[in-house]
């Protein structure tokens, strides 16, 4: 190091939720997977008043795949609570806007989508349980291979509230047994990041016939020492807007999510 | 009722562990399954004091089937954390005496075979997590039909200590997937009644290749939507004991255990 390198004032090294969410803005980031290890990243949905109401009902009686963490005042872009600083309308890496249940556009920010009478709610995502899972020396399939989790819609349906209703989307891990009773252990201190899993063995219980065609998400193999474990998915309040056909409704682009200020390990109920 | 009656002195009414040991002490209890509930059970073994520190280390080793809950001093037939008027050489129905590993007595009481080198160990049952899991609503099969828990030797091994080793003994009870994942949660609030499933699913990966022939217990029906959920029984410390085929040893006769003043609720860790 040379002696005008060791005098340069040094920048204040900045929270890395914050800088995460600032790369977003910046347009740097591609996805949010390992972005800023230790902090919570939520799905986002942001929906007009005249819908927040009913989607937050919605939200409350199925907690399981639509844990919120935050939640904006109408009409305002920031969540103090999740991160002083944060701006829902610029903060993730790519939003989707939906007009009468279609995808209008892509966008980077929306800040000229933003309008007066949005509601913007955060919500729990598998990347927290996921820490945790690792953190126990789990293995977990869908990260060793570098592949997106599989997701099936079942045949589980959610409890409907207004326009809201539709089945549970779920995640699949495969896992040996004694593995997957320690992740409903591990698991079950997370609620609000959807908590113990649903389901395990038997997939067909829950309406899926072919765990090789997720609905979403790319397949993994599963070896014959091992059952799939079932989490109730956050892809499920957006299949679930999107089946509504409502007139307007921002929600992230898949696996760009919002990372937050809250850390993982905060969440842990015990 | 007559006046007579209505005047008799009351006998006062007896705390219901102890009227239970003392129904045990009297010859007036066949199992006992049901008696006292809410209190705590256990599992009995007795060794002389040569063998009694490595079956102490053998149960610090292997927490999931012989989870301790009471000891002895040696020489002594009391336990006072378990009832301080407990005395373990009258107050179960029935035992059994091993000398050689041969099964040589099953007498109604142990005086006779009490000898002051003698430690008693009391060991978790699994009746204190069921009365749980149908406190929360879990059907369980083997007391829905009445008959006895289906119980499998594994191929998992016990961490051996000193001459006891061999092979862990598990129950099994079947049960729909979603009870599965909350019996996982409710059974590890206790953990000194054998706590969570030690495996679920695929019982032959556990060496189990034929669930209606059980090693002890009775079979039980399991239906399509259901999976065999393996707890690590109690009945692991007693075949150990009998293949070390050890000088000498007492143990309970099988459901008829040792009745305690503790109460279930009170082994709850959250």
């Amino acid at each position: 190091m040379t002696v005008s390198a060791a005098n340069k004032v040094r920048e204040p090294e900045r929270q890395p939720a914050l800088q995460a969410r600032l790369d977003c803005r910046a347009g740097q980031v591609t996805q949010t997977a390992g972005l800023a290890p230790g902090y919570v990243q939520g799905n986002l949905a942001i929906l007009p008043e005249t819908l927040a109401a009913a989607f937050h009902r919605f939200c409350q009686q199925n907690p399981k795949p639509c844990p919120i963490v935050g939640i904006s005042d109408v009409g305002s872009p920031h969540i103090p609570a999740l991160g002083r600083d944060l701006d829902i309308r610029t903060d993730l890496p790519r939003y989707r806007v939906w007009r009468d249940g279609e995808l209008i556009d892509e966008p980077g920010d929306i800040l000229s989508h933003w309008r007066d009478d949005l509601v913007a709610f955060v919500i729990g995502c598998s990347f927290s349980f996921e820490e945790a899972l690792l953190a126990e020396g789990l293995p977990i399939r869908h990260i060793e291979l570098g592949v997106r989790v599989p997701m099936y819609r079942t045949n589980i349906a959610c409890v409907p509230a207004g326009p809201f209703a539709g089945p549970m989307v779920v995640s699949m891990r495969p896992m040996k047994p004694a593995d997957a009773i320690r992740a409903v252990q591990i698991t079950s201190r997370f609620p609000s990041v959807h908590g113990a899993p649903v389901h395990l063995g038997l997939p067909h219980l829950i309406g899926i016939s072919d765990l090789a065609k997720p609905d979403y998400g790319d397949p993994v193999p599963i070896h014959d020492d091992e059952i799939p474990v079932f989490w109730a998915c956050g892809v499920t309040p957006q299949a679930v807007i999107a089946a509504a056909r409502v007139p307007f409704a921002i929600t992230h682009s898949p696996g760009l999510m919002l990372v937050t200020d809250l850390q993982n390990k905060q969440l842990a109920v015990l």
